[in-house]
């Protein structure tokens, strides 16, 4: 392994540079004069003199400047940003060059991680500052003074020169994945993760390792409900339902109890110094460049030394509570009295309307409406999100999937409720959920894989149009691949680029199946059996996705699946609740069970002072804010004066441990 | 406070030590000749050579060694224990005598607490080992080797000429808590926290701030229930109940969630390095002196430099749980097939009876026979909590809490549930809460403070009378306090003396209130006002007792409440449920809500359902227990190796700041 990891290195270092980092600059003009001071030439020429590795490549319409960073430069970068890293004793300590003995390497043998290498990056092309007098910088007939103090790159990009920085895809390590990941067929549910997580990121490897894991665990049911489905059990049939349902809750608590602990076993494979569901500050999270939270920024602003006084602490603390649970008061009750009646409304004119025609016509109209009002929806979500007061984006981003989710929930839920409570009409619930069933997985993947692959062709067709109208049959046929990676559409969430990225969709894909396929497991069994399949292509079309028609996605450096679990174990107390609804609906088919409105209203009383019960537990914080800041600046304080002396004794012990080992 | 505490540890080196253990052994008899070799005073001499100060008093029965030890001695032993200390930057480190000034001190002003005093003492008492060779030590007419290498505090306890080794009261401190706390009566919730945690350690500290705050809280369902009782709301007498019901259940819930903040901030205030509800692994427990667990010792044992392997990690943890979840099996079918029906029997032949002779013959039976099922059932608890593999102490403590309060459950509410449940009898129901709780409030806080008290007087009687019949006339009335207080009962559970001390006892009377007075609620709003009242007299008694009845329990270094927050939870969940069935039983006098077979089986699925979701939650831990084990391998190591350096910079920091100060 060892050896190995220093074979690539060197490989890395002297062989041929990986290029990670795109700078799009629009093409030069050619009938132009070249000018000693064009601004691109003075970024690459800047680039490098930092020490990085620049291949400038024309294409059709624009120039895209690659960028690669031998180690010692990406070390002297992640020294200066004072990045902490796990070291072999197992703590976290301060990067610096010349003790780099002392840190662990990632599982693919590499120093640092694709996030901490991006980080890097992203600290030397914006650090670029001009230390002379104001540079006069010429692009094509624009002028640009590049002042003093300014970083050459944020300007360019204010100007409108630089168009885009973005992560390259690396080809060779990007073939290997399509080989043994999304066109591997055969082990169905084997994913490499590791490879994943040194590609992509922690956060995209967790949503695979989830959806492998979840998409194994659904054979059991999967088998179970088929079993229901196809053998008749004559008079036991009455007990075989009851029995499947809570053999189903069991199954559902126990597989999110295993996946805890798998993401534990994750995080600590990936030495992520964090134990899952506990305090989740110290975390950079970069969606855009320009949300980059650098770890050093964060601790100085924790750990300033002024004292931490109870009061101002308590009193912040609530007026930041009050403002999130007024928010959280707005989106309930415009879920219920915007979104609700329009829901109900459609579902009652679905079942009141006769004719086939009209039926079709109105379903038209809905989706067409829902795509309107989801829209709405995220933004004012986001809207909301954006104006509380918190540092910390991960928790505003699990802000955002809880708001966001109760719009979902009820655009894909009450229709259903509705025909399940009201009318007690199994048959058209069993209708209605297969034609969902269905419509989710052919539809929704094809759409998912085709929209962005249209987008992207799109583009690459009018970019050679352009060309050939400008250049009237002289048209080389010169279209490079790193022009074409500019052309693919980012990973973005559908609701809102700013927050999240496209993990969103694909979780709340997964969400609202396993809502669907739980709630209402009495009245449909087989849908097990769906959702199993379609997470197996599931599987396979996300990866492909990822891997050819995007560009590589900023990783982001969060290793749980956040707020989703929340949601899925919410979800799997609504299907408790529901499928006794819907049992006493199958089973009560006189009519018998006569609920009065009495007992009605104790047991809905009943059942909202459960949810109070867990839902006020969240609304007092356990530990009081000032306790908890208190605590990190003393965790930090002490790390920041044991770590040099640390460092070197750890440094120490490695080097000799490795002369050890090559005597022998 | 600087300045004072200076003051008080002159006072406490050089004016008058504080005797704070005391070492009982058998009277001499006065006609022997006075031996050189006399083991009283071999082991007095020990004591005087580690530097401990002792006086020796001679009783009417016993003599006692009452030891004290300087501020110099007790810093040498806590080097020696590799005591971990709470730095001035928020770090704990091993205390070491030369940096002082690093660490910070307790509340009251002096450098150790009370726990720790207690560990340097156990250290340096049982510490004293022969290095020579071996010593012949007479008593009267025993003859003892002292072997090398032996402790001699040990080989005399095993002899059987040390009787015991207890802590003694501090007069001085005791007096003032009696003034500011006991006999306070004026300011009837406020107690002085810090200075029942510096005379009593954490645990008993937390005991009673809970107490306070419960009882600060209970002042507003207390007074809701009181004019619920007085004002006849009219037509409006239907909602009111319903109200009440939730708004308790709000209060209960918020109740809670303000304790856990509580508690967050005591343990910032004490200095514990503990997130409630975080793992509690570095805890020394120590009801006997046989169970005291050092923290450098828990160190060594987890510290230890193999490496973690995951295989056997995992195997050791699945069958630690499987064990445990037997023992879990085996206590609630016992309590399910022998328990519950010996209850339900009482409870259903109490009901048919008619006669109030044969009614009051009944419970009299009853009542002795559940004193000795609940004897018998904690004897099997405490047989069970043994057999489970498990080194932490506070673990072991808490599954007994769970257990045993499982049977008391039962033995308290089964009755009350029947009566609820199947006759639907409100007025039985009440009639037998108002019994309970006036029996809970009279009889239990005088039979908890009598009986102590008549023990004690039995002992001194019979002391005095020994002591008369033996020296017939001559009696010269020298009874020293320290004589009666090693006659005074020790602070134990009347469950079990082995595993947990006689908080036990106190808390079980508070969740079982509270359990009363909760479940119960919709059918008799009064009690709230019952249990404030008594949890007001109940915070003096306990504090009486502490102070007057007992001898000065050992401290536990463990500052939440523990298992019984989790059953405190447990019971407000229980209550929604109990009172949902009491309002169905309330509102439906003519019987038309009627629940048939079907409708009450799926309910009663739904229930447990919800049960088994938050319960499996618990079968299957989060976290493995190898990456548990990797992490905290890693903290210990980590602080372990840059303890020395950072203390150095502390201290000097801190000796620079007083200097300072001075000059100015």
């Amino acid at each position: 392994m060892k050896g190995h990891a220093l074979e690539e290195q060197t490989v890395f270092e002297e062989e041929q540079p990986v290029f990670e980092i795109g700078v799009v600059v629009p093409k030069r003009d050619e009938k132009q004069e070249i000018d000693n001071e064009n601004c691109v030439d003075v970024l690459a020429a800047e680039f490098r003199k930092m020490g990085l590795i620049v291949e400038r490549v024309v294409g059709l319409q624009n120039e895209i400047l690659k960028l690669a960073a031998p180690l010692a430069i990406l070390g002297k970068a992640a020294a200066e940003l004072q990045l902490k890293k796990r070291t072999y004793i197992g703590v976290d300590l301060q990067f610096e060059w010349d003790e780099i003995d002392a840190f662990i390497r990632q599982p693919d043998g590499s120093l640092f991680s694709w996030h901490e290498r991006l980080l890097c990056y992203h600290h030397m092309l914006y650090g670029t500052v001009n230390v002379d007098n104001s540079i006069m910088l010429k692009f094509d007939n624009k002028e640009v003074y590049w002042e003093m103090g300014e970083s050459v790159l944020r300007k360019l990009e204010l100007e409108g020169i630089v168009k885009e920085v973005f992560p390259l895809h690396d080809d060779v390590m990007r073939k290997q994945l399509l080989k043994i990941w999304a066109l591997n067929w055969w082990d169905f549910t084997k994913q490499p993760i590791d490879e994943i997580c040194s590609y992509y990121g922690m956060k995209i490897a967790t949503y695979f390792a989830f959806l492998g894991m979840y998409t194994r665990w659904l054979l059991f049911p999967a088998a179970f409900g088929l079993i229901l489905h196809l053998i008749d059990f004559g008079s036991l049939q009455l007990f075989v339902l009851p029995v499947f349902f809570v053999s189903l809750v069991m199954w559902a608590v126990l597989f999110f109890q295993f996946w805890k602990r798998k993401n534990s076993a994750l995080l600590s494979r990936w030495q992520v110094n964090q134990a899952p569901g506990a305090g989740r500050e110290h975390k950079a999270f970069d969606l855009e460049w320009s949300l980059f939270q650098y770890p050093s920024e964060l601790m100085k602003k924790q750990g300033s030394d002024k004292i931490i006084e109870k009061e101002v602490y308590q009193r912040e603390e609530w007026l930041r509570r009050f403002m999130r649970y007024r928010n959280d008061f707005v989106v309930i009750l415009s879920i219920i009295c915007l979104q609700l009646p329009f829901e109900l409304a459609y579902a009652h004119l679905y079942e009141v309307v006769t004719s086939d025609l009209l039926k079709f016509g109105l379903t038209v109209v809905y989706l067409l409406a829902i795509q309107y009002f989801t829209r709405i929806g995220g933004k004012m979500a986001v809207d909301l999100v954006n104006r509380e007061i918190s540092n910390n984006i991960e928790y505003r981003a699990d802000s955002l999937v809880y708001k966001v989710f109760g719009l979902y929930f009820m655009q894909s839920y009450v229709g259903l409720f509705y025909h399940t409570l009201l009318h007690r009409n199994i048959m058209t619930l069993r209708q209605v959920l297969i034609q969902r069933l269905i419509f989710s997985e052919v539809l929704e993947n094809l759409l998912e894989n085709s929209i962005p692959y249209l987008k992207y062709s799109f583009k690459k067709y009018r970019a050679v149009r352009t060309k050939r109208k400008g250049e009237r049959g002289s048209f080389a046929g010169k279209f490079p691949r790193v022009e074409k990676e500019y052309l693919k559409p980012a990973y973005s969430a559908s609701i809102s680029e700013e927050l999240e990225d496209g993990l969103f969709d694909d979780f709340l894909e997964l969400a609202l199946q396993f809502g669907m396929i739980m709630m209402f497991a009495c009245a449909f069994p087989l849908a097990f059996t769906f959702a199993t399949l379609n997470n197996i292509t599931e599987i396979r079309t996300d990866a492909l996705k990822l891997l050819v028609m995007l560009r590589r996605p900023i990783p982001r450096h969060d290793a749980t699946i956040g707020a989703w679990l929340n949601i899925f174990q919410f979800l799997i107390v609504m299907s408790i609740c529901t499928n006794c609804v819907l049992l006493v609906c199958l089973y009560d088919r006189e009519g018998k069970w006569n609920i009065s409105p009495g007992l009605a209203a104790i047991l809905l009383m009943e059942h909202a002072l459960l949810l109070i019960k867990f839902l006020f537990s969240h609304i007092v914080p356990e530990e009081p804010a000032w306790v908890r800041a208190n605590r990190m600046k003393n965790a930090t304080h002490a790390q920041d004066m044991c770590s040099r002396e640390l460092l070197r004794t750890i440094s120490g012990g490695q080097k000799t441990f490795k002369e050890l080992v090559k005597n022998e």
